[in-house]
């Protein structure tokens, strides 16, 4: 027996993955028991000019070359976008071909439809690159946790924000602003030319929703993870956040305490102590961290993105699905839901309850304290620190930060709405959620 | 079908074993896609008092209950010890049984006639737990990374010792000496009655063996690694090391940065940044960083002990061979050698190449730190960095040291043989193996 493998797209990480099948497909083969090879990839322009030429031959514009075509056994979509990624992997599925994709955009919008029809076909659909890149977090969550009740997974999904935020903590000076930082990023490749999904939060909402779907088996919208990006940051944030003892950076979260109580999904730049391994992820780097049971905290970190680490990861899968193909025994597991854990529905995002940091700009007058303290104590907040900085004439603004104690989100909303209409503030009010991983 | 599992072995990994069985059978058949039951543990004496009493009739004390026994598809060994525990694997797999076993004394010393009888009879013989407790790194090099040449694989290896080295390094008076930490260890639980295994860094290299067998297809043995404990250590050293930027931890590491070169292997004291992942390993957590040639470092880390995190391991294996055995198709991968990856044998102790950091008591006279330099220079080390710390009258002890550039150990080991001569120096000079992970 023999498994070929055919892919749609020939772009950055296609490239990646042909670099490692056509470097090593001897040992791969050994691996999988068979010889495995990568046999034709699909592009839409056969003419456009190619930083890494591939054999001759080697590429089709007909997706029929690959998909639906008997002779290959596994389709890897790594062309990215809903159309026509989205129908190409239906057909291959429903022609008995397995399918490995990193295409975290579409299975975030239509995972339940595909994993659906993968389910239906008896056949594997395997992607463990579109959720953390090189990191081995589905293959830990499905296999290495297998034993586990999962309390909560967070983590660090998004490499061109950590990477702004590494350099927004690490600016001594905190003058530089958020737009600056982007710039280098962008300048030093870290940050594509636009942005947004990235610093906006969809890219690694898109991850989240695989997380939650795969260890929890509720497939959330990235709408009801309401990403929260970075851009609103400023220095003055991370000056405070150094004071108080914390790292900001851009948390996801799921999480259930609790089996049978809602499902508290989170993606905002967040306050986190320094010493936990999270603040300690550098630059681009990605990390998770999976909270079971009986294995207590399991941390993993790697490359989230990249050619090479990407690429790695889907040749995993090739091989992981090259061998359940060889068996003829498709694993015929669900890849959603994998724990069995019910959660009723998913926590209004309001109702999410942590420690909050509030950053308030205020004319130095008598009575403010008491007035902004008072507001918040009507709303049950209680504060466990203040910070008054800044000092000059009578009237002058002056910064106040206070860290609340375990507050519920809306409740703190709705007291700086109330404390918004104060004379005495003389600027937006910051709040920045704040997680210490206490009793998750 | 259906796969029962008899268990060698009740103690607290056995009865962690049984907790997540007993508590999740549901969930875990689901898992397997067939019935899967605990049903028999063996034990030296019925009668002994336990903890964590089991199930009327589920304790046997006659191995042939479930070694041979052909209703058991899978014996779990986690009696420790070499013997029995060799005898009974050995006949477990002659006899067409899977086993999953924690045993890392075992596998270090016999593992090459236990895989080889694994193979020769098809069977399963998987060890998750005996390398880092919970921490999914044979999964992941074996899967995640099996797209990779693995470059190295390093990290912190034992809990006991990583909290010992932690108290130390946060330990502000740097006063307390290793004993007394080692006592706090003890007391809170941290540490064994008789914690010589681990502070000698015996467990710690065998389980450095069973990753590198695994990463290289050799299996060296502990002398090879010719470990290196934490006994020696004392607070002057974690003075420098922060002063210097370091952090000092017990680091395990096999190394081929070039296949066909030798592979090295070490386990020992080291001093790394303070700012690698790896130096904010906390209290008696364990962590790997596994270099792949194409995704990069990925870092894994977590409990590393503990009846529930063990059990975890072991019962994430239970339920991999379970999957295995039903397709009847078993992996036949070798488990040693997984890479397929050649090393020209192991490099000897001395020829490891590193930075050095050293420290010199020595009398505060006159050309004594141009003599020891002296000396480091006929031996082709060059200084990176000097600090002499203490004063008093001429003559009086004082403490020098130094930081040297990249050397081969055994050259820095000879000039401190013929530094040691000198009249100057008043003490044993202290040497620790500094890491930066740069060109690995």
């Amino acid at each position: 027996m023999v498994t070929n493998v055919g892919m749609l797209g020939y772009g950055t990480v296609g490239a990646g993955v042909a670099w490692i099948m056509f470097g090593q497909g001897e040992l791969l083969s050994q691996k999988v028991g068979h010889p495995l090879r990568l046999v034709k990839a699909v592009v839409r322009d056969l003419a456009a000019k190619r930083d890494n030429p591939p054999p001759l031959g080697f590429l089709t514009d007909d997706p029929l070359e690959v998909v639906g075509n008997p002779d290959i056994q596994v389709v890897v979509e790594v062309m990215g976008g809903i159309e026509p990624a989205r129908s190409l992997i239906l057909r291959a599925l429903e022609s008995g071909q397995h399918v490995v994709t990193a295409n975290k955009a579409l299975l975030a919008t239509h995972g339940r439809e595909l994993f659906d029809t993968a389910a239906a076909h008896g056949r594997e659909l395997n992607f463990e690159a579109a959720a953390a890149g090189a990191i081995p977090v589905i293959r830990t969550l499905k296999e290495g946790l297998a034993a586990n009740r999962i309390r909560s997974v967070f983590g660090i999904l998004n490499g061109t924000t950590n990477y702004i935020l590494d350099l927004m903590t690490k600016d001594r000076t905190h003058s530089v602003p958020y737009e600056a930082h982007l710039k280098a990023a962008q300048d030093l490749g870290y940050a594509e030319a636009d942005p947004t999904m990235d610093v906006d939060g969809t890219d690694a909402a898109q991850k989240l929703v695989l997380l939650t779907a795969l260890a929890y088996g509720t497939l959330p919208t990235v709408d009801d993870v309401r990403p929260e990006g970075i851009t609103r940051l400023e220095p003055l944030d991370f000056v405070f956040a150094d004071e108080l003892g914390y790292v900001i950076k851009l948390l996801a979260m799921a999480n259930l305490p609790k089996e049978g109580g809602r499902l508290e999904v989170r993606l905002k730049p967040t306050m986190i102590p320094k010493e936990h391994l999270l603040a300690g992820v550098p630059g681009a780097m990605n990390a998770v961290m999976i909270r079971g049971h009986a294995a207590g905290d399991i941390f993993l970190s790697g490359a989230g993105a990249g050619m090479r680490p990407t690429a790695s990861a889907v040749v995993g899968d090739i091989i992981d699905t090259a061998k359940v193909g060889a068996t003829g025994h498709p694993s015929a597991q669900p890849s959603l839901g994998w724990h069995g854990i019910k959660a009723e529905g998913i926590l209004p995002p309001g109702e999410s309850r942590t420690r909050h940091f509030l950053r308030f700009t205020v004319r130095d007058l008598p009575g403010v304290l008491s007035a902004i303290s008072g507001i918040l104590g009507r709303h049950g907040i209680s504060i466990a620190q203040v910070i008054q900085r800044g000092s000059g004439p009578e009237g002058a603004p002056v910064t106040l930060v206070m860290l609340t104690h375990t507050a519920k989100e809306k409740d703190v909303e709705e007291a700086l709405v109330e404390a918004s209409r104060l004379d005495a503030l003389t600027a937006g009010t910051r709040r920045v959620t704040v997680e210490d991983f206490g009793d998750k």
